[in-house]
């Protein structure tokens, strides 16, 4: 595989959106081509799991199913998409991947270890991405500025503390993987992009050296 | 758990719908108390799943997703219909269940068995059929007359050789597993409907006894 895997993660009210906008800025300004990805999503069958996964069902959705839901959606996309992407050289600028189960499913839902890493195993193999930009914001502020954007998903509905154990592990995982570049998202917007643009450079720098 | 939980299995055309008829004649003839389940579905939202997952896509759906979507719509139906049923005495008369994720998607799609395993472990548990009937018939002959009752599904449109090792995994189970009883399907349907019939009176007779 020749191109790169670029994923941002974080939670909602982050600032994910304006952080893929500042990297697609990045990213064309330094003639890469690439393509973009979301999860769960990102191919019309995957796209239906996502639809699936954040409705409101009349039914308990249960964790697994979520968990099951998500690496369903995560192995058509990575099948269909982003291994063909990077197999051809293009590099891919992921909105989420494998690191939000491991922060929602596994902190959130407090899904065992061991079933994230089964399925990560039958799903991803050793795909893994090269970069990852973490926008940590104390869940408190992002649900805030979620809410204000409109109405929150079954997900969202979440209590705070199903996201205060989804950010410790976002936040450990930076902190034990150096391809994991945390950005402090309750910083001022432009200062925020800028370290993006930095952090993303930097990485671009060392790759085409 | 005191209920019971009863499953047929079989390739397209071994007459799964008669044989689930005659099991529910049988059951409310001893009076038992059952739910009926089909897989994948069951549930509001696993039926979405098995829609999707029998739907031919645009796009070429994974073996792995068809995999995952069979475990997540197999959780879902574990977790609210089949444990519950179970834990309050009710029978289950099931409608497929692992064994057919092990036949097709272990032996028609060629996953490799720790895959299957892991998920099994993931979704299941513990849980297991207390009988088994596999309507044992040849894919030439079930496939015929599957085709004979309108259009097949996505699974249905395999090649022969797909439903070839389909049927060697389901002998192979049979084999080693004495929970699971095999009804040769081939045979006039009076001869396959009276061996259901004893097959389940006997199950029943040992259970109440």
């Amino acid at each position: 595989m020749i191109g790169k895997f670029i994923v941002i993660e974080g939670l909602e009210g982050a600032g994910k959106s304006s952080a893929i906008a500042v990297c697609q800025q990045v990213l064309n300004d330094a003639e890469i081509s690439f393509v973009n990805t979301r999860e769960p999503g990102g191919t019309p069958l995957a796209e239906s799991l996502r639809n699936l996964v954040k409705a409101t069902h009349e039914e308990k959705v249960s964790d697994v199913t979520e968990l099951l839901l998500m690496y369903a959606a995560r192995s058509q996309l990575v099948e269909n998409v982003i291994t063909p992407a990077l197999t051809k050289g293009e590099w891919v600028l992921g909105d989420r991947h494998d690191l939000s189960s491991q922060a929602y499913q596994g902190g959130g839902r407090e899904i065992e270890k061991h079933k994230l890493d089964a399925l990560g195993n039958i799903v991803l193999g050793d795909l893994k991405p090269d970069l990852t930009l973490y926008l940590d914001i104390d869940p408190k502020i992002g649900l805030a500025r979620a809410a204000n954007r409109g109405e929150l998903d079954r997900i969202e509905l979440e209590q705070l503390s199903f996201f205060e154990r989804t950010r410790e592990v976002y936040l450990a995982a930076a902190k034990s993987d150096s391809s994991i570049i945390t950005i402090d998202a309750s910083q001022p917007m432009d200062k925020v992009h800028s370290d993006i643009k930095n952090a993303l450079k930097q990485f671009i720098a060392g790759e085409t050296a």
